[in-house]
């Protein structure tokens, strides 16, 4: 274990790239060195497997697609009308062609990810059709919100990955969104990225917006594109994720496979009989896409609250929710397999005391239970309805803190400090030691969103809150921003792409 | 495991009492389920041991008072000056005297504590010398307000303790305070409480009372009064503070040892020197305590968090705290004694989002650690400065969420719901199951506070944030409340013992 600190940990000091853009300070995804939170025992995880493989040959999952069916049936499956059923065989089979974790490609190699093993990747609130700051309120998102939010993604030294659909651009009409979308990934963020999953066409032109960039051998080794199927629980895949997920499968791009889970309604009350549901539902899809394609690189993916009973409206930072997490991420490395969970999640409306005490209740369980890709981890709000500014600032300040955390406790000989120990006095301090001194940048992780200054010296400030430091710091961000650069010919045969196909579409209307 | 709610988990439901009082709904501490989250290796948690016997051995600890001094030296520690050496022997020979758990007494004795194995008793708020609340703002605390305090600790659920000087009443002069407080406490709340520390004569009146209202024998037999003796670190006790542990121990009331310590500051800046030194002047004050009356209950205590380098303004809710709470939770562990560490601490000055996310990434660990006594786990602002109203409910909603989680996953075989997982179709709902019928007001924790309606409805109710709302329920609850029956005998003595004190007390000066 070492100190370092995450400001240590950077691939490289404040610098200047070829064109001369200011470069920004990142750090690199955690490597965790504390040990896993683990709540359940090996017994435990073998129930949930054997129930939910129970659940599998007896009662099947319904795939609603033919061409999912077919493939289905030709791998071994038991169809029946839109229902297939799995022997515990034919799970085992296609499980163990799952690679256990595997590399996603950035435009900037240096930040490329692996996903799996002991590291954890942070990306933004994927899907608000609503975005919030403090000063205009709650409106509809845009094409610029969401070009605004990759920005901001860019900007966070905490944040790995520039996610997919940070907010739903909804002054963009919805066959051509997933275009923008994914052009403004490429353009303003050189992290890895999402592919759209709404369509199969959608997923086509991912995988092809992902080659120009990346070129086809090269995604084909390592995927570019990572992309978010959910499960429509209980028991069923929708026709446009299947379409998505068997595009993506064929051209070997990552897939995480999540059961969209609202405890008491989607699935059981109780946390036990809603794993076994999870997992039955994440293996029939985690097997399919080895059926479409062996060895796509696969995540298991959970998304796990609970309902609010009496009011039937989702409820997140549950106790229950925090079990299910950590729980979710014992069976995930039960089959060896990276896992998907967490972020920070909130039902409160805007970044109040509400909204951050339920965020880090889903997202410390998140960190201590090893979730290797972590969705939403910085700007929801209100069920995830809405994409918060403010909020996404003042989460990526936590991840900040869970950067630090991760790295543990450094028990090396000079770390015992037995020398200043043994020279400060009774009563004396340690703020000048050789010992402090050399430490003096390292040593503690320092938010810089949050106030330490005292009571009078905040009350001079406006008595702001953090909410209010935080309106202030998103402008400069977007003000000082400089997009990373893009190989002009690889940019003009994006734009043209886009265009060819907006055109397509258009006539097709 | 169970799945019961804290609901379900109370001794008794709403009733009334025999004056007529209506009963308020009380969780039980926490039976901890969930497996201890432990970051430190057995080599690791030696390291620490031996490298503060060195300490102990070599550097010694100061004792700022004669009589203790005689007592280190009758019981066979080596003393020069003011300073005290302890063999590993003698820390050996008298840790083993301390009790591995305690029962502490209340004046209900069905809210008797008990301290140590697995059990996590949460206590609210103490030192602070300001109040806060949204609609007048910060100011000097006064009994009125400590009067509060006690009242709303009464009536939450999720606080099995009183506390101790949850407000320092800061109206009534400082040498009588400690009577009104202690009154307070017995008067307005039926719940354990904790002793006075800031002079000898301050513990001897809290020992009195308590054997007014408990009985001598009783008290003698299981404590009355839990205090809080800190360390002033680095290494040393003053006189106050060993005053009032040496009454205490005299008269076998329980103490929870606690170095006070914000690294880099009183403690290196590296986390292992730092949990060298806490533990070295954590075991200097528990082997004192038995050496005055082997067997004194007695608390391993760490309060610790660092200090903004920049500024040497204290930092709370930093990650260096949450892994400094873990790995001080499984030293005491390592001696088989209880724990006090953690609480809802931040360094924001008001209710807002960075307190909120500051307290829960303290008091997670501290949940998840097995930390049994907890201190300020409600009420705390502004680095302990200010006890807000506010916050003591919005953290309380919190505490409520910990009751569950702590609890863990059902695994009985009715819990597995696999006749539901059968029966529910694909793209169904469990919301009017037989499974969830069952289960309809336990299955999942409702935070009373937070919002979960739409937004809709949210802006209809004035968009009002979480801490907004507690301002209303703060109103409600203190109007609401009803103190708890005192026999009129106990209340007169008391009464008298407090105004014969006073009259002492003002003769004197």
């Amino acid at each position: 274990m070492s100190m370092t600190s995450p400001r240590e940990n950077t691939r490289r000091k404040r610098r200047r790239d070829r064109s001369g853009r200011e470069e920004i300070q990142q750090a690199l995804p955690i490597d965790r060195q504390l040990p896993i939170y683990e709540i359940l025992k090996k017994e435990q995880l073998d129930l949930i497997h054997e129930k939910s493989l129970t659940i599998l040959t007896e009662v099947g999952i319904d795939f609603y697609l033919e061409e999912a069916l077919e493939i289905l049936k030709e791998h071994g499956a038991r169809v029946e009308g839109e229902t297939a059923y799995f022997s515990p065989q034919l799970i085992e089979k296609y499980l163990d062609l799952a690679p256990s974790q595997f590399t996603q490609l950035a435009r900037n190699p240096e930040r490329n990810v692996q996903i799996g093993g002991d590291q954890v990747v942070f990306a933004p609130v994927y899907g608000p059709p609503f975005v919030y700051d403090r000063e205009n309120g709650r409106r509809d998102a845009t094409l610029e919100d969401f070009q605004n939010f990759v920005k901001l993604a860019y900007l966070s030294p905490y944040i790995h990955h520039s996610g997919g659909t940070i907010v739903e651009p909804t002054d963009i009409p919805p066959d051509i969104r997933h275009l923008d979308m994914l052009y403004s990934h490429i353009k303003y963020s050189d992290k890895p990225f999402m592919g759209a999953v709404m369509a199969r066409e959608h997923a086509e032109d991912s995988v092809r917006m992902a080659e120009i960039l990346f070129g086809r051998e090269n995604i084909m080794e390592n995927p570019a594109l990572l992309s978010l199927i959910n499960i429509s629980s209980p028991r069923r895949l929708d026709d446009r994720m299947l379409e998505a997920l068997t595009v993506y499968a064929k051209n070997r791009q990552a897939v995480i496979i999540t059961p969209f889970i609202m405890a008491g309604a989607m699935s059981p009350v109780s946390l036990a009989g809603t794993l076994i549901q999870q997992n039955a539902e994440a293996l029939a899809g985690l097997v399919y896409a080895q059926m479409v394609k062996a060895g796509t690189p696969v995540i298991y993916g959970s998304f796990m609250t609970n309902v609010d009973l009496k009011s039937g409206a989702p409820v997140f930072g549950s106790p229950e929710s925090q079990l299910a997490t950590l729980a979710s991420s014992q069976m995930a490395h039960y089959y060896d397999l990276p896992f998907r969970s967490g972020g920070m999640f909130a039902s409160a409306k805007t970044a109040d005391a509400q909204a951050a005490y339920e965020s880090v209740m889903t997202m410390l369980p998140t960190v201590l239970g090893r979730v290797n890709f972590v969705l939403h981890a910085a700007g929801w709000l209100e069920n995830g309805l809405t994409a918060g500014y403010e909020k996404f600032l003042l989460d990526c300040e936590l991840l900040g803190a869970y950067h630090k955390l991760e790295k543990g406790i450094d028990f090396s000989e000079d770390s015992l400090a037995m020398e200043s120990l043994r020279n400060v006095e009774p009563g004396g301090h340690h703020l000048g030691t050789p010992h402090t001194l050399q430490r003096f940048d390292s040593a503690f992780y320092r938010s810089k969103l949050f106030d330490y200054t005292d009571i009078d010296t905040w009350v001079e400030g406006g008595s702001q809150t953090a909410e209010m430091q935080a309106t202030a710091q998103v402008k400069q961000m977007l003000k000082d921003y400089q997009a990373p650069e893009l190989d002009e010919k690889v940019n003009q045969e994006l734009l043209d792409y886009i265009a060819n196909r907006k055109a397509e579409i258009g006539s097709q209307q």
